[in-house]
């Protein structure tokens, strides 16, 4: 699938899922917060009924509904919804904005601190992702990703899969959308990347919402398929 | 000037001049591509040259007269203006490509990557330049500065001294103006940032335009004032 006219010279990063495990990481934190308030429920689903307002949220925004806002602005509200819907409209602000804040402190899939910085050593790299730049920011302080740029949503003023995203993050490091590469989880994502121009890495997640519920496989033609970073890595021939 | 019920949270950059000797790194990098095609002028006044129109081409679309363009689109604009002055209009399309990216390759001032990995422990960094992102990510790379990420005029899309750009950049960090620090060589910079609630830093870089002729001391009141980013670092309790 290489094209030499036109060497990759940058990869992009989805985040959510295919870098870090946002379900086990959100389950902790809140079981954290919320356990010694008395609080006993389930707390995978509870991250996955949070994470299940994230795609209407940004909905809006993409539609035109809702000016742009950050995804902690939507989170936010997202949770807001969610503790409603649990009966939990008892839990006080100070406790809302420290668990909204869960996002930024998810833990990385075990192959993505070595594996980037096997990437980095030929390609700029940068996540895009919907998360915001102060988001990604703590991710990265947090998990050591060795990110050259913070690109994705925030800039773009848009959310994925949204064309502008993709192609406001490939002219931020002066790439055309052939010299660019988006590396996700997610054929909805790759699929969007590939439809403006991008080349496309799907790295398998098995697990991304609780064992054997993810991805294994892409359902989109793809430039490359991989197990984890560093079989994307070795595929690209990084040392 | 500390007022703690709003800490620093994150410190803003200028970039050229501040971080880097983008005088003596210019001179050296038209030298290196010209003199091989029997060009001889003075390579520091070449410099200047270039620089001078930085300022009116960035006042173009300060202004609206021209849609907002990277700061490389600006350069180049600006280099064929600089070689039709000098009578240098031979100058190929290839040789002036390369040498519009010198300004991917300035050297840093000595206290730079040491000084910024001290502030990065107690905050968040990122330059606020009117460089563009792949400029500042190849200064980055070639000098080993740890950017949290990379804000400035190409997220704003806008040049500075223009509000939008230092509030664009603290917002991404979630801070406050009043929680966010500019750090700079420039009294202007330092002066617009203050007028929108910024906290400044003034450095000291008396050499920026040749020996003894940059800022020594700040011409507006700043919150700090130091000789180098270890200076800084000091002054702001960082290890």
């Amino acid at each position: 699938m290489n094209n030499h006219k036109h060497p990759i010279k940058a990869l992009l990063f989805d985040v959510f899922g295919t870098l870090v495990d946002w379900r086990s990481s959100i389950a902790r934190e809140a079981r954290e917060l919320l356990s010694p308030l008395g609080i006993a429920i389930d707390w995978e689903r509870f991250a996955d009924a949070w994470r299940d307002q994230y795609q209407p949220a940004m909905e809006a925004v993409r539609s035109g509904a809702l000016p742009f806002s950050k995804l902690d602005v939507l989170h936010r509200r997202n949770l807001d919804i969610v503790l409603a819907n649990l009966d939990l409209g008892r839990i006080d602000e100070l406790t809302r904005r420290k668990l909204n804040l869960a996002w930024h402190r998810l833990d990385p899939w075990p192959d993505v601190a070595s594996g980037l910085s096997r990437l980095r050593t030929r390609f700029r790299i940068a996540p895009c992702s919907n998360g915001n730049i102060s988001l990604m920011v703590d991710l990265a302080r947090r998990n050591a990703f060795p990110w050259d740029a913070i690109l994705g949503a925030e800039i773009a003023r848009d959310y994925k899969p949204k064309p502008i995203v993709y192609l406001t993050a490939a002219e931020a490091f002066d790439c055309e959308p052939r010299e660019t590469m988006m590396v996700a989880a997610h054929s909805s994502d790759l699929g969007a990347a590939a439809s403006v121009g991008l080349r496309t890495a799907f790295i398998a997640r098995p697990d991304e919402h609780g064992p054997g519920t993810g991805e294994s496989s892409a359902s989109v033609p793809v430039d490359h398929a991989a197990a984890s970073l560093h079989d994307l890595a070795d595929q690209l021939g990084c040392a």
